[in-house]
């Protein structure tokens, strides 16, 4: 007989990370300061792994609309929307998200990743699912939910898609699936051409907008809104996990696509409904966003700091002007020496490992946020050349020389 | 070309229910009252539909410490457990938890439903999982990202089973999946015929204690307490959000189980993590399920006063003694009808329909909490025999006479 948890074994550069004490993850967070600082291992470090990039999740008021609603409803619903957990909050929410991304009707659940696993009912199997490569994981798992071929194009390479779509079956239903601002790597879909491919080819358009959401555009749309093409978005999928500070997610989209997601998403039938405290958090959030652009702007110029400050200082970086920044290593036991070094500097990063990334691409990802001050963003790109400098030639700085 | 929408129509019942002015679902409420009652459409019903058994989402004491926790930590973490979104509160959660229930390890993840997801590193190719008929929607989606051919067993039906085992090739791994205490039907798993059963074939153990821990066993570890067999459970699946008041989920087992976990489940890894005042909420309330037996005492005599009151009245019922009593109906219109009468009287109860119940098995769940009172559980029982006595004959009172 064969013991199904044989398998069950853990990484072989999990053990090999902590014996170096290299190991980057699950590091616990005690404290926070709400000046963008927090406390690790018993010190104060500069947060540069956040992705809360409006500095909303402590924001006073966002919190006090969390604590009202904690108090007045309860810490939590005990069932899923469709049979007692549903809360006027959430249809207030849902009906404020809708009008201020301009859709129709959106549809309220208990996470992010949730709320991708919910689309699992539009990719059916006389569908084929086209996910750009960097596309998030949840996305890929509502295919594999819904029984959807999947088919993966290069990243952002319109001309790869455009062969997909023409060698497949006019037949079947098309979808495409992107994210607005790619988590990882901070650039932005190819809107204008994906949403002209999708017309040519009668395919819908499923924008995940997690990391857009609140922080591009004009008023906070997304990227939809930043590259002119918000409309073309068929339906957009929204954490509140990032600008929003809190946790919860939606979708968003025609009433009658949202109706029929309602009563056939099971990632949103079968699970307790988000607590009344996020649902309040989130929409004092989303009336921040709209009533105070300045959040966005201030980000948007740190990024801009940070990006031309590496760029000074000898990095690569992928084309963006996004707050989150990849700095490109290679291998995952470099990565990991780096976030290391980062951290005996005073920074927290995140270290991306496969499978998070492709495999050689392992990089370190850094954040700015609306709490940082410009000496912060100082402060983190002295930190990012000082740790370059002293560990040599990596992917995203080639020219580098070890100063060892 | 066939557009990918087209098959998006809302299902038929679901818009007959509306015409009819029967649909069930998604009704909001306005207010709580901590008192077993709620607010929908401006009307004070009795709350019989809730799975907080312990009535301890509304309890001070749960409410403090998620608002303590909100203010001190913000309202969201804005990322996953693995990079950036670990509290120090997650961790003295999951020891708790762990210690709690007699596990090594736990690990805390955003909702219930993610909890059961997580398991789909576990249920591999080479693996064969066998799930109890009524097992949760959750654990058969993990069953399908996982990879595993699932085999599904007669509702506790262990010479089933036991077919099912002997059939397969044993150099396959095996693992067997139930919920602990039933969410629609309120029943036990039959824990010791099953758990004999793993043993001679060599198959691990899951139970997803969803509704049952804090509820069963003499310290509330569940219904493997309750059955004299919590130690036959390999791993334990949890949610916070039945009698933990609040909003997230676990998986305990073995510390090597839980450290595989930690690295390979996707919805864990991709998902923000669970916010500070749900962890709280949760910690708080673990400790009132330790020093407050009397509130299981409580809600187990409301069950027994409403089973017994509804055998009287004529009722069938499957066996059983929790709080969680299905009224069986049959078909959906009538339940519905049912449901809104219940309404009408000033109670709100669910309407289970398919696919959350066989077809042709419609039923009306209705539960007690620690919350009500005597007067309330007999007002629940007078109201559900006066709606049974208007609609006559169902599948649950086969042979009442309308008196319509």
């Amino acid at each position: 007989m064969t013991d199904a948890f044989a398998k069950c074994q853990l990484p072989p550069e999990a053990e090999s990370l902590t014996s170096l004490r290299l190991y980057p993850f699950y590091r616990p967070v005690a404290e926070r300061f709400g000046d963008g600082e927090v406390l690790v291992e018993g010190r104060r470090v500069l947060m540069a792994g956040s992705n809360d990039y409006l500095a909303l999740a402590e924001h006073p008021r966002v919190k006090e609309a969390g604590v009202g609603a904690l108090r007045r409803l309860g810490a939590g619903n005990s069932g899923s929307r469709v049979l007692n957990g549903t809360l006027a909050l959430h249809e207030e929410l849902e009906a404020e998200l809708a009008r201020f991304l301009g859709h129709e009707a959106a549809m309220v659940v208990t996470t992010g990743y949730q709320a991708n696993l919910a689309l699992a009912p539009l990719f059916g199997p006389r569908d084929v699912l086209y996910a750009d490569r960097h596309a998030h994981a949840s996305l890929i798992e509502a295919a594999r939910l819904g029984g959807s071929p999947l088919r993966r194009f290069r990243h952002n390479d319109v001309a790869h898609l455009g062969e997909m779509l023409a060698a497949d079956d006019p037949e079947l239903g098309r979808l495409i699936v992107t994210e607005g601002m790619f988590s990882v790597t901070g650039d932005l879909c190819d809107l204008p051409a994906i949403a002209g491919l999708a017309t040519a080819h009668g395919a819908r358009l499923i924008v995940d907008s997690a990391h857009d959401l609140g922080l591009l555009g004009a008023t906070g749309q997304g990227a939809g809104e930043q590259l002119g093409h918000q409309d073309t978005i068929d339906v957009q999928t929204l954490t509140f996990s990032k600008c929003l500070g809190t946790t919860g997610g939606a979708v968003a989209g025609p009433a009658r696509i949202i109706g029929y997601l309602r009563h056939r998403a099971r990632a949103a039938l079968f699970s307790a409904s988000l607590p009344a405290a996020c649902a309040a958090a989130a929409l004092a959030s989303l009336r921040i966003v709209r009533e105070e652009p300045e959040r966005r702007r201030r980000v948007l110029e740190h990024a801009r700091r940070l990006r031309d400050g590496l760029a000074g200082h000898g990095f690569t970086l992928p084309p963006g002007d996004t707050p989150t920044v990849p700095i490109e290593i290679g291998d995952p036991v470099t990565c990991c020496r780096f976030w290391t070094a980062l951290l005996e500097e005073g920074v927290l990063a995140n270290a991306m490992l496969p499978p998070a990334v492709p495999e050689g691409r392992s990089l370190i990802r850094v954040s700015v946020t609306a709490a940082h001050t410009e000496a912060q963003v100082d402060r983190l790109l002295e930190a990012l050349a000082t740790v370059a400098d002293r560990l040599g030639p990596i992917a995203g700085r080639p020219g580098a020389v070890a100063r060892v």
